[in-house]
């Protein structure tokens, strides 16, 4: 009996994958370059379906039957390029490779142009939800070309998690646009995190509000707007105590965020678009912040804070979550935004409702909020989600509140950058004159980098050097 | 008569360099592909030196001393690439190429190892001071082998900017070294601006203050710590006049500010070296925004700002001026941080003196400051900037005027990205705890991340889905 899929590459989010697809019914052709992880599957979980174990590549690609499905779950960059250049010859036309780990998109578009001209295709296919979501039903990202989807599609969205019975699961986009959302997933992942962070920052240094109350905060939250994934887990993580010592987990652990990745190269893309994803960005220096060990160590005896005693507002508990939701609100606009522009870029036709509605469940960004996302990019097609009318009632709801904790955090010496940035974003997004005027007078003065003029179309030079007079350019 | 140097690419940056070398006594060949620029330069400025005009590369090549040095002055990207390949063939072992253009580093370390192969030496200079420093006196920041500089060094010197006697240009470090260092001056210079700006909104929108009576504070800012070129024209330019409608110049402006890359790519490469460069990011951000005219326009009716009536500290603009000097601070730590973490990762000698001594005068962002700066990196060489006790002092005093600004602008709904994001910056490098712990509990706890422990050495996961006890990992 021929396999329906092969996975190559069995850490656990290949493996779980693997046993995903065979729980489903599929079976699923088993490879990983040293044999014990595929000895160790078939010995553990053989019960849960059929799988075939393989030695080699080719007796994997043997396994199949036509056209080949082949997942490979490598390590992003070389390794992959290493795993396609080895499958290649072994395959033929229309036969499908689909590489399910977090690729930086550029990649995957190379790698599908070079493999459509051998006639093969490329898939490239986020997936989120961590090691739990890849056994029990990810969010699933594909791109590649829509005849792989054909194929590929209704065993992808049988293994995917479900909202009411529809699959988290669709096909994004041609090309890299599956790794491209995932990306920006991730991004948005990083932000979601980073302002559940100053929140509870705020909640401890401003208001001394101990991790074992705040878990029962994070948990009421839960239950309101702010229900997600996330929240839930950032209760569950501030209400655990550490065994050896009986202090607050949080309190144990070294305060230096790692980083994979995905983060930087949302920003770096948003860079590229020319876009102000300053929410997403402000996360990433965070983490880049909290690792700069010696540094920190130096300026705490070095930098002073002169700061400035200030009364909380009343009921500060609830202006936080209302700063907590509103920065989150433009975090996601920030990276959907990106969403819209990429489209543009690299010639893919996104469908907004869509990629919210397969962020409802299964990935780590999962959130109530996503259900609203995907109704206001079905009815309303925002230009941004802020403008959507229960998002734009929404932040002017919480915009007191958030002005309120951001200047109590600015005078208490609290960092909350994400708070700050997004507001800032909010406010110069609404702003009818920017000083961005200022800037292109600095510019044509020093570079001749010229101006537009309110009221006159064309590009005009102020003659700063001689008598002030204006020349226009074209 | 052999020529020193030739130059082709004769639009306005390569004529001024031309035209300044040959005021210093050096015979310059000249090319440029169509000959109407170069007739041009002759005609209009044959009186200033020896020029020797060319109508190929082949005969400006001919007409050079050995080992010849070859100047090229095209557009950043496939033109500088073009050129070299017609220049190769011409040129013998020893001979110098000089990409005098805004190219990004990454290209410029490619080039030199290529030429390096054919025993041609390949020099990224960074030049700023716009067009009036190419002519009158520019910044030089060369890479390249320290061999090409032994014998292109006394030229540069010759015509860079002097500070009492000093040249403003030294050899900055092999490859792409120059062309490094040149990227974050300008990222700089974007912060600088954009700082300048955040100044200039909160004078007028929060104070009232018109730009006629700003231009005579900011000439007044321009006596004290401020003192600078992009203040002083600041000046300059927030007090002139639309002759046409009789209205303050920047009231006439479009309030879009445009870039030409060199701040995105300082932003990418922080990110790529894992820093928190915020203040630049923030001010790239602001421009990108700026551009976004659509989303803009719809935002003024859509969004609403809710803005919390607060009364102005006294001292408003002694305040904002302060607000001013820590966040353009914070942007130099974190510019000059990135000098200090790409001479790691690139392999770079980077003298940080030499480098804030040479960008003294000359380039757009001189100052008085740099002078501290230069006697900083001198004498204390901090880990960072503001660890430099003259700067850890100048900061701790204007800490609270910065809190009460940015307080101030955030209840009145004026956007302050970089005054914001750089004070953020502030409490996080010396905050004893933060809120990374948290993220990397929740990362744990979704994707076994793993984390560190206070107490302990080693890397642990908790079985947040089991009993919750913690293993070691390694």
């Amino acid at each position: 009996m021929a396999a329906q899929i092969g996975v190559t590459g069995l850490a656990v989010m290949g493996a779980n994958l693997a046993r995903n697809l065979a729980r489903n019914g599929y079976t699923v052709a088993l490879h990983n370059r040293t044999k014990a992880r595929t000895d160790a599957l078939i010995e553990k979980h053989c019960d849960e379906g059929e799988f075939i174990p393989t030695e080699s590549l080719e007796e994997l690609v043997g396994a199949l039957e036509r056209p080949r499905r082949v997942l490979v779950m490598v390590k992003a960059g070389a390794p992959v390029d290493a795993v396609i250049e080895d499958l290649v010859p072994l395959l033929e036309p229309d036969d499908i490779i689909i590489d399910a780990g977090n690729s930086l998109f550029t990649d995957t578009r190379r790698r599908e142009a070079a493999l459509a001209e051998k006639g093969l295709h490329f898939v490239g296919v986020g997936v989120s939800g961590g090691e739990e979501g890849a056994l029990n039903g990810p969010s699933i990202m594909p791109g590649g070309s829509k005849q792989s989807y054909e194929s590929l599609g209704p065993m992808l969205e049988k293994i995917s998690a479900h909202v009411d019975g529809v699959p988290c699961c669709a096909w994004i986009g041609t090309d890299g646009a599956g790794h491209f959302v995932k990306m920006v997933h991730n991004g948005i992942e990083y932000a979601d995190m980073q302002v559940i962070g100053e929140a509870h920052d705020l909640l401890r240094s401003a208001a001394g509000i101990e991790p074992a109350e705040q878990s029962k905060i994070f948990a009421e939250w839960n239950k309101g707007e702010l229900s997600s994934f996330l929240i839930e887990i950032a209760a569950e993580v501030l209400g655990h105590v550490d065994a050896k010592t009986g202090k607050p987990f949080i309190d144990v652990v070294v305060d230096s965020a790692g980083q994979k990745g995905t983060g930087r190269w949302t920003v770096i893309s948003a860079l590229e678009l020319g876009l102000p994803t300053s929410g997403i960005a402000e996360s990433v220096f965070a983490r880049a912040l909290s690792s700069q060990h010696a540094q920190r160590e130096e300026a705490q005896t070095t930098l002073v804070g002169n700061e400035i005693p200030t009364e909380l507002p009343d009921n500060f508990v609830e202006d936080v979550r209302q700063a907590l939701y509103a920065s989150k609100l433009v975090s996601y606009a920030q990276g959907l935004d990106m969403l819209v522009a990429a489209a543009k870029e690299y010639d893919w036709e996104l469908n907004l409702a869509e990629i919210a509605s397969l962020w409802r469940a299964g990935c780590i960004i999962r959130a109530e909020l996503l259900k609203d996302i995907t109704a206001a990019y079905q009815n309303e097609r925002p230009a941004n989600l802020l403008f959507a009318p229960a998002f734009a009632s929404a932040i002017a709801d919480a915009v007191p509140a958030w002005r309120r904790v951001v200047a109590t955090a600015v005078q208490l010496g609290i960092p909350v950058p994400v708070f700050s940035s997004s507001l800032a974003y909010y406010d110069g997004l609404r702003r009818d004159r920017l000083p961005a005027a200022l800037t292109q007078g600095l510019r044509d003065l020093f570079g001749a980098h010229t101006y537009n003029r309110v009221d006159v179309d064309g590009t005009f030079h102020t003659l700063w050097g001689e008598d002030k007079s204006e020349v226009q350019q074209d």
